[in-house]
């Protein structure tokens, strides 16, 4: 059974819709995803970089749209991990366990992995929205759209922007 | 530069000694390791598994002895990460991040790695004292010596019972 390591913000957590939200909140401006192409969350937002050490943050993200039926699919059909580079911000460790028990409750905790560097992930393919993981990686890579990803050339990854893409891709 | 996945509780935290302290203070009942050995911690202590959900348990654990000095000769000649199956006691991630950060401050945080199952990690050496994550491992694999796996079969797995047969074997 092939192993796939799967990212949790940007990938399953609405990472920029979340951002979105706090900012709007907080400024009263609503920056779009055309607006926010091309650029870091911390350059979309400016002055918002401490959106992500707020204290739910993590916890009430939205859910990608379609994820969750496909993860679903892929769980039964392939050794599914979440792999979450987590470790730098020790506060999103309990919130992310809880946000993956609310809209992932069938990821046993045996699949989850919170780590920092992706280095030491051994995995058949990876499915994530980072260059820096998906660069490294030796197996099938799947590069997830978002805003901050969209003019970089995905070379030898696999862009999607839907989780259709997804499900047609490997199951 | 080989990749070593490095468990923590049997290996550079004193699980057993923290469960002997914790019952001695609790029972007033020594148990020492001759007694353990062969026996499953929650055997060795009979009532004593819900310890490891105390505040503290894993925050205040001793550091097995020679660990520091060896782990820091390893970080420098090797890719070294911490790899911990602390995701199905969500309360120990901080306690163990803050355990680290107090006894091997020289670990960055992006070497840091909470999984449940050890399936998903891919490294070149693999150290810990449970077969569970050392049998399925594909690279060499050293079995620390612990009371639980004392009569257990090393079969090829490496068993060591100090810090010092690691350094000659690694270093």
């Amino acid at each position: 059974m092939k192993k796939i390591a799967l990212d949790m913000d940007g990938v399953l957590a609405d990472e920029f819709g979340q951002f979105s939200q706090f900012y709007e909140k907080e400024k009263g401006i609503r920056i779009t995803i055309e607006e926010a192409r091309g650029k870091r969350l911390s350059e979309a937002f400016p002055g918002a970089a401490n959106y992500i050490q707020s204290p739910g943050f993590f916890r009430t993200a939205p859910v990608i749209t379609g994820s969750r039926e496909v993860v679903e699919k892929l769980y039964r059909a392939y050794d599914l991990f979440i792999v979450s580079a987590a470790v730098e911000y020790p506060h999103s460790l309990t919130e992310k366990l809880e946000w993956l028990k609310e809209h992932f409750p069938f990821i046993a905790w045996q699949k989850i992995v919170f780590c920092g560097s992706k280095n030491i992930i051994g995995a058949d393919i990876m499915i994530d929205d980072n260059f820096k993981n998906l660069d490294p990686f030796a197996g099938q890579t799947i590069l997830f759209n978002q805003p901050h990803n969209h003019f970089a050339d995905a070379g030898r990854h696999h862009r999607v922007t839907h989780w259709h893409e997804i499900e047609s891709l490997l199951l």
